[in-house]
């Protein structure tokens, strides 16, 4: 019977007996095959794929993904002609094995497994050693003359059948065999002899019969059904429902199940069992790589109580199998075209191959092995683009530890911002920047940090805080400029006045050398070498790959000439968001900028915006020759003006004093510009309509820098970036502005200069009225980070107190701030792109905020259409390559 | 040259001399008419319609619009054919009046005035007695026989002229007068004689010439060409302008000039002025109500300098005149179908109406007026509905002072709500709730107020603030009582320690009797008397035509049995929006409430709200019994949980004390549920998520009071809001939960209600994804105040630093929490409703929040097509008349 008349029949409705069921996979031919995944699950399709291309497999048959939806929408019961197909297939395995289920002579024993179109570690695994009873353990010590190992085996079945099966709590088993290993003195398992295994089995009867209160069954088929029902009532167990929202697995029938013979790794000298990957799963080098154990069964090879030997050794110990061996490593690699992770028994000399997949590997190994694939004609450029996740090219473009040291792990938090840090540590950023001067390494260290912190932050090697989350203003800044943090680590106590933490025991005074690894959370005490990121051959090749496929450009967001420097190196093709208030924290100029603040009027603003000035000028100068010509997307003045005063009494007084003003001016300045929700309070434009004149200093700085760097021969076309726009109107009155203060500018200079002004739309009401704001921008940049916070109607800041409760209820599938809500805040974005487009067909259309270097947002970005992407400089390569795959996924 | 011809040759461009560029009227029979403002603009097209119907008008001639355009696009110059037309018509002037302009034996003086299609009083307005010059005050003399008249009609002006025309200042004319009037002893400028009159002139014209550099023209047709440029000028200059954005006037060409023969009531006994309605404009009583003076000048009438009489002693004194006034003033009232105000002049026994216009009356005027002239069959229901403005009906809603007393003005603030309230002194909430229980009247005094006081707020007769705008927490929730509130009066120092207040030298103790009108935001001393309002039958009639009439229901916002009951009163057809958090402050619930939040389980809360459950379950009975049947909205828990503990010290060991627990655990938990932005945080839904056991309490309470009611034979439907959803499977999760807590209380109390679950519309991705939404949702009912500040991105607290720049910029054109910002909310809310009811044809939709009560949201929300409004009880009256206005409107 053909697959479609099953597929036919099963549409239908009916339960005739004809719709195939069950499909065989051995002898060298199967029923299905790889491209049959929807109805065999994963492993089912692999299985039989092996046999079909001639793998040698222990032969077995997989019932369908359907059969399990037709058992839940039939009250739990088998359809109408599984029994007949699966007694069927399995006399046909019994044939093919040369085995008889049940046959105390010549026992065969099977086992069984779940298998689900997508990998779903939710439901049940695995129930090995089917079809042993009282009877054929003793068939089975018989034929394999071990005793021990038939009980073993025996209950090893007992257990897991209890447990996955019957729900028998698992540690009443391990109770059992604790108290045996106990009373004959043994220290593990395995020195448990053939009649204390035989005493465990029967212990673990009783506890069966306890439970389920019905003896264990005795009838292989019973078993069988057994285990096979637990499989198909996995499929709708909470923790595999919660898998599949989470995930957003959708659209299957059921988990089919995989019913296969059992080999024996552990039948004598003649057997074996490994584990090997057809390349080297840490560098990517085509050598093959493994180990294997002779006389012995997988678990042992996992669970590490005998040391395996390297797979190279086989070669020589054993060099018919391992040519055999190899032979099969070749030709799956060959066949799946990737890097295989395979699981192999030997019994009694012959070789067996139980699993193969696409191996795991280091970003390295992905890399290099996708360029050798290439190389070696096995893959396309394309293929090979779509083989490196994108996220993991992160671990190879920071610092690492050699992971050769002993490391000393003190404390743990959360791996706020990637790479390896070590140094000296400090309790202020003061502090930082004096020992920096003097070129120490600093690790910064504080209860939480401030955009008063950001001078210091930005010396340090490392940033460790012990409040905040992966939001905090520390992880955020910390992940802008591309250093090591580990934030919220809440077991440290850290005491500023005695310039001392403790973690545990360790007490860490300042100027003591601790490490940081910002990818895993950890604190380690004392100095670690690290290994820098080498940006190689390979991963060169594979974003040149990449930059030849992708139509977004990729651009950076970076506040200074070192910012923008290593984001050239990471092939950042311009910058697309640079943040003016991060350069007025620096130095004096926090002076400057606290000066303005307090002055009661425009002139006394003017006045000390006058000094700014030239400082600001500098920055772009700097940031405009470090871009090379590049294009610069400058943000103007954004957030609310209490962020730079001070909060606390000290720091107040010591402003004060600086400026010379009673302590009650700033004070009263301080409350009197406090806000309920400065995230919805007086900022972005709303402070260049207030006061124009910040504005107008910063368009002069600007265009000042872009002119005289015209003197020197460079082409600079700035892009100015209103931010917060919410009307046409605020966008037209500050465009105003900025032409009047450019033509000013103009004259003075006697030159002219290209620039373009556009706007932001993060509020909700900009995107949409975007036809509108098009009329006057030039270019949009959607900031959607604020877009996020506004269109969902909760902040960042604030949200951790729900969100987890969010995400576990599936409210949303994955956390907004990091990638898009599609169907919400997308919704909009594509609203506000079309209706651009239709006002201005060319406006440049680009994206800045977190979502920028995240891959499946920047697929989203490629689908609406839009020019550029904007991330940290860290980000830019794995955006590079994101952009690649939005391509070609969009292709398929 | 018809008017035709006018308009094509205009079209063209082409200057010909044809173009029709001035309008004659006078003669009983004028060139244009009532239906010709755009070209005349309002007053000249008003001119020519009196005269064509017979009313005796001084004859003149208007300049059109489209001539003030020629000119300012000719660069101010008068376009070719404009002089001759002018000199044309003057002559006809001339004839008509039988004077002629410059002859000092028989002179002609005319006044100049501006006259847009739309009222602007940004514009240039008038000069009169333009015609004289040094020869023909002179004969003036002779012809009046009063040398005085002449002199001073002479010096206006000279400095009339030279102030709107020339720019001269103002101030320098007044300096001199002043002068004049020290030097001999005068008091007022009627005590100046001829003589003294004449040196003025002397010295007018020195002023004149030092700021203009030239001799004040003699030359009568120079006049009045300078003259008319300058009305033509006043068009572009920057008030206008301004005024023109602000009130949304587009498309105008430009302003008319209207020019005028000048008659004069002070040229003796048979001489005389007035002004009248032609009904009173206090009462709407249809009795000819005015005043006038014989012998006199308009000004004088306005002046005050002499006490004009009541139009029924012209009755008497001059019966032929005053025959003739009352013709006109029923011809022109059934002529314009509106009450008119009119003002009239006698020169020498002859009546002249200068100006008729549709009177400005109070509220209990224009609901008499409107309904009368129907009664009359002047007018049909229709446009009477469209007579009242429904804002005004505020003032018939409230209690008011009687007019007759007198009152002691101590302080002023802003009018945060409306109506009139007079009692004693007390500073704290709890005073408030004391002294009331006792009997007596209250004003509550606050520096401002908390959620805590909702308690005394809603005892006092009236609240009085020093700090908050319009938006504050007392005006917000004052305006939701309907209870009188004056706001942010600055000027008063609160001492809460000697409990007293001062307000500029006035001490007020507690227990002093003090009133507040909230529609002025006046505070007085003492004890005022008020009057109730009254919803006469007038009032009845106009409401049931506007029920008559509206398609949208009107509910009302209503939190207690007492709201509903005035609401009810009002016409309210259901509760849109229940809160049910403000019922969470009375009396011993908070105690309840506050045990919840510190509770550390959901066992620990799940008691806390045991005690809670027959409390708001009593709410709720009352609620609906109140409603006699009407729909009831009620909101589960919307505010954070922060706003139920005490921020201050003391109140936090108060409520330690309470609880029996320790300050710090209070203060703790005080710190945990700190947020940076809590309108963007832990609230609404959320809770619902996070808690489902508050949600689910209140749940049981809505349902088991409409089951204890249907008991009593009433049938309630309740509807249970869901707040701030933001995605389908929020509300998805809370109406799963309500749904089980609903069949819960359906099996213990063996009855069932019918029952409706929905949500408000309030974030804005609820908004963008309302077709999904809607798959679920019973009802919509957008909650503007929360769409309109994540939409726009500011919110209401916070805006106050730069709204007024914003208004002022015309970035908004209205207070956008008042009126909805149509271009940009509106355009969501259209979205929402349209996916909304793409999803679910019959979706109910309505709309809670302040835009609820005001008129031109309530259009837009007729015009999207939800099927109801809800708004404050004292808004209902508005809400009924705005919404039948909508209809009438959208039909036009």
């Amino acid at each position: 019977m053909s697959t479609a008349t099953a597929k036919k029949s099963s549409k239908s409705g009916s339960k005739s007996k004809t719709t195939k069921l069950v499909y065989f996979f051995g002898n060298g031919k199967s029923d299905g095959d790889a491209k049959m995944k929807s109805l065999l699950g994963g492993k089912g399709a692999n299985l039989a794929e092996m046999v079909n291309i001639g793998i040698p497999v222990p032969a077995g048959f997989t019932i369908t993904t359907e059969t399990c939806d037709l058992y839940n929408k039939n009250g739990k019961k088998w359809p109408a002609g599984l029994e007949a197909q699966v007694r069927e297939n399995i006399a046909k395995l019994e044939k093919s094995m040369g085995l008889k289920l049940g046959d105390r002579n010549n026992p065969l024993l099977v086992s069984i497994r779940s298998g689900a179109a997508a990998s779903m570690p939710g439901m049940m695994d695995t129930v090995l050693n089917l079809g042993l009873n009282s009877e054929v353990v003793q068939g089975l010590i018989v034929k394999t003359e071990n005793e021990r190992f038939a009980w073993d085996s025996y209950r090893r079945f007992i257990q897991m059948f209890g447990d996955v099966v019957m729900e028998v709590p698992s540690d009443d088993f391990e109770h059992v065999l604790e108290k045996k290993k106990q009373q004959v003195g043994a220290k593990s398992d395995t020195e448990l002899n053939a009649n204390d295994l035989k005493d465990v089995v029967r212990q673990f009867k009783k506890i069966y019969l306890d439970h389920t209160k019905e003896e264990f069954p005795q009838d292989p088929f019973e078993q069988l059904v057994k285990a096979t029902n637990a499989v198909f009532n996995s499929w709708n167990n909470p923790r595999a429902i919660k898998y599949r929202q989470i995930n957003e697995i959708r659209g299957l029938l059921g988990t089919a199940v995989n019913i296969q013979a059992m080999v024996f790794g552990n039948m004598g000298e003649t057997s074996g069992t490994g584990v090997c990957f057809t390349r080297n799963p840490s560098t990517g080098e085509n050598k093959f790589y493994g180990e294997y154990l002779i006389n012995a069964q997988g678990e042992d090879v996992v669970a590490g109580i005998r040391t395996p030997e390297p797979i190279d050794v086989l070669a020589k110990k054993w060099p018919v199998v391992y040519k055999q061996l190899n032979a099969l490593r070749l030709r799956l690699e060959k066949h799946y075209k990737d890097m295989q992770d395979i699981e192999f028994t030997i019994q009694e000399g012959k070789l067996y191959i139980l699993q193969t997949r696409n191996g795991k590997r280091t970003a390295a190994a992905a890399v290099r092995v996708a360029v050798e694939l290439v190389k070696e004609k096995m893959l396309t450029k394309d293929q090979a683009l779509l083989r490196v996740d994108p996220k993991q090219l992160d671990q190879l473009l920071h610092p690492t530890f050699d992971p050769k040291q002993k490391k000393d792990v003190i404390a743990k938090g959360l791996p706020a911002s990637p790479g390896a840090a070590t140094g000296k540590v400090v309790f202020t950023a003061e502090d930082a920047e004096a020992w920096a001067a003097k070129g120490e390494a600093v690790i910064l260290v504080r209860i939480e940090t401030s955009p008063e912190d950001i001078g210091g932050m930005n010396v340090a090697k490392g940033i460790l805080t012990a409040r905040g989350g992966m939001t905090s203003h520390a992880a955020v800044v910390a992940r802008g400029m591309g250093k090591c943090c580990v934030a919220g680590v809440s077991e440290i106590q850290i005491d500023y006045k005695t310039r001392q933490f403790t973690a545990g025991k360790a007490v860490v005074k300042e100027g003591d050398f601790i490490s940081l690894d910002g990818s895993l959370g950890q604190v380690y005490l004392g100095k670690l070498s690290t290994i820098e990121s080498k940006l190689s051959g390979d991963f060169a090749t594979l974003m040149k790959w990449a930059d030849e496929t992708r139509k977004l450009k990729v651009r950076t967001n970076g506040d200074t000439p070192h910012d923008a420097e290593v984001a050239v190196r990471f092939g950042a093709e311009g910058i697309g968001l640079c943040r003016t208030e991060h350069m007025f924290f620096e130095g004096d100029r926090i002076i400057a900028v606290r000066e303005m603040i307090l002055a009661s009027d425009k002139a006394g603003r003017e006045a000390a915006l006058a000094k700014l000035l030239p400082m600001q000028r500098g920055d772009f100068e700097g940031i405009f020759e470090a871009m090379k010509g590049f294009p610069v997307t400058i943000r103007l003045l954004d957030p609310p003006l209490h962020e730079f005063l001070p909060q606390e009494a000290a720091n107040q007084q010591e402003m004060a004093d600086v400026l010379k003003v009673p302590v009650e001016v700033v004070k009263q300045k301080v409350e009197a510009l406090h806000e309920f929700n400065p995230m919805l309070g007086h900022r972005g434009c709303r402070l260049g309509i207030t006061y124009p004149e910040i504005y107008a200093m910063q368009v002069r700085a600007i265009i000042e820098a872009a002119c005289n760097l015209k003197k020197k021969g460079m082409k600079i076309v700035p892009e100015i970036m209103i931010p917060l726009v919410g009307t046409k109107k605020e966008l037209q009155i500050l465009k105003d502005l900025s032409i009047e203060t450019i033509n000013k500018v103009f004259a003075e200079k006697g030159t002219k200069v290209e620039y373009m002004i556009g706007t932001m739309i993060e509020v909700p009401r900009a995107a949409l009225t975007a036809d509108k704001v098009a009329e006057i921008a030039e270019f949009f940049s959607f900031g959607t980070n604020d877009l996020t916070q506004m269109t969902l109607g909760f902040s960042r800041d604030d949200s951790g107190s729900f969100m987890g409760a969010y995400l576990d209820q599936g409210i949303y599938e994955k956390d907004v701030f990091q990638t898009i809500d599609e169907e919400g805040v997308g919704s909009l974005i594509q609203l506000a792109v079309e209706k651009g487009r239709k006002t201005k067909k060319d406006l440049k259309i680009g994206i800045c905020g977190e979502h920028g270097g995240d891959p499946s947002s920047i697929a989203f970005c490629n689908k609406v259409g839009m020019n550029y992407v904007s991330c940290s400089p860290y980000r830019v390569p794995i955006a590079r390559l994101a952009a690649a795959q939005a391509v070609l996924n969009q292709k398929k």
